[in-house]
């Protein structure tokens, strides 16, 4: 498949836009984007679909460099953000609604559809690694999208400095992920396709506290004085942690229960935890 | 439309179940079924659907006397509450997996779904009002299912001990938000329909300090005094709480944010308070 780049580019004329010059979005293009719904494609492309003005949006002001924009000139929320766009992104095409939603995971689709490239947050989670105090949580195997990109969402509003997503989780650059984190993504180093083992072997040997949240042998959060350097696993909700990670831990931590539920969801469980911690 | 009871019963044998007495499941019993997932009938029928097993079980251990029951033979996971329902609920059916699938919500239906009365918690919601601790929390336009499921079952966990939905929120008995409570909706006097103003003033007549959580003119929790018995107003993710309701809050709160996530949903920021008050 030849790069987007290789696609004949035309200049035309739109009444909407003030004469902006714009590429003519090509069938071609619209399937290549297309491709980026499924795991596979993103993972051999290295880039992802973001949509929804807001939350490119916040994408651009993180430093991120767009590849392709697709937008619908009938459904322009956002002027400035456009005229960015048009000088920074690599590639602009104006699409029809129909176009928008064909791609779209929402209900309505938002008018903006863009493909960015796949972070590399190598660098920043080491240099997290080497600050005095930090607070790292890591996700095993947390299958819903909308409850990573929940958690995502709240490591961002709790300042978490990095969040690291294990191999056997809900891929990060899913669309419904990238729309549920509201942005967060954009905030903080998140990264995807971890080794969790590798990685929080990594966190240890920095001096870091391992927490694993457990609902058996473990204790309950108020009886536990939290280091200055942790990292605290999240497991799936019905599995909890694996076997594997949580041998690994210092404490194994749990909430106390009140009431009458058995469990809290994975995003309750690490929101009341970031809540306890940070209040 | 005949009540249920009218339909004809025949007693067949089953191979699986060791010849049980059953009714003959009718087309006419799988529509007056599968009519409960719209809001209109289960509001004129006072019925609702719960579906799986362990769903069902804390229904049944919660005290609630089972309408009608559907049941894949094939897929039983609890034969001891089998032999229970059988002898407990008005009717019950042997059904095909496709017919229970067809009134499912769940991606993999669990072979079993129940009707049940809808519940009247008033007598149980004055109670709370005359208790000398008493958290309640009130929701005002919680429009996702999953998001008010989650609400409830975060409550539940941490022993709140009443729920008000306010009229604009999504209905209590949708099958979604049904499943996503996972059973805590049993577990404590969760009403629906409400009209917070007259629901809020009751508990302010009753001695309740009212707190709106809101984003702008609000205190952080953590500099709040909570009092003793407390009623909490959670508002919409987009619009908050409405302004006819927070103008009746005796103080307005607000959890601090520590990294650059705008906000918080509905479901998260209900966790966070309650972590707040109970841990």
């Amino acid at each position: 498949m030849p790069p987007l780049a290789k696609y004949l580019i035309r200049f035309v004329k739109c009444g909407e836009c003030m004469s902006r010059t714009e590429n003519v979005l090509t069938k071609r293009v619209l399937t290549d984007v297309k491709g980026l719904l499924t795991k596979k494609t993103r993972d051999a492309e290295r880039k992802f679909i973001v949509e929804g003005w807001k939350s490119v949006e916040e994408a651009v002001n993180s430093g991120v460099k767009c590849d392709t924009i697709l937008y619908d000139p009938h459904n322009v929320e956002e002027y400035k953000l456009l005229s960015l766009l048009e000088r920074s992104s690599r590639a602009i095409y104006q699409a029809k609604a129909k176009e928008i939603e064909s791609i779209s995971d929402m209900v309505t689709s938002q008018g903006i559809i863009a493909v960015l490239p796949q972070f590399n947050h190598i660098a920043a989670f080491s240099s997290v690694l080497r600050k005095s105090e930090a607070l790292i949580i890591a996700l095993d195997a947390i299958n819903d999208p909308g409850n990573l990109g929940t958690i995502i969402r709240a490591c961002d509003w709790f300042g978490v400095d990095a969040v690291l997503i294990g191999k056997h989780s809900v891929d990060m650059y899913n669309p419904k992920v990238v729309r549920s984190t509201m942005g967060s993504l954009f905030h903080l180093p998140v990264l995807t396709d971890v080794d969790l083992t590798e990685s929080l072997a990594e966190c240890r040997n920095a001096g870091c506290t391992m927490y694993s949240t457990e609902l058996q042998k473990s204790e309950d959060v108020r009886t536990i004085a939290f280091s200055k350097r942790s990292v605290i696993v999240i497991g799936s909700e019905s599995h909890g942690v694996s076997e594997n990670i949580s041998v690994l831990a210092d404490k194994r931590i749990k909430i106390p229960q009140f009431g009458k539920a058995e469990s809290l969801n994975a995003a309750m469980a690490c929101s009341v935890i970031l809540s306890y911690l940070k209040l």
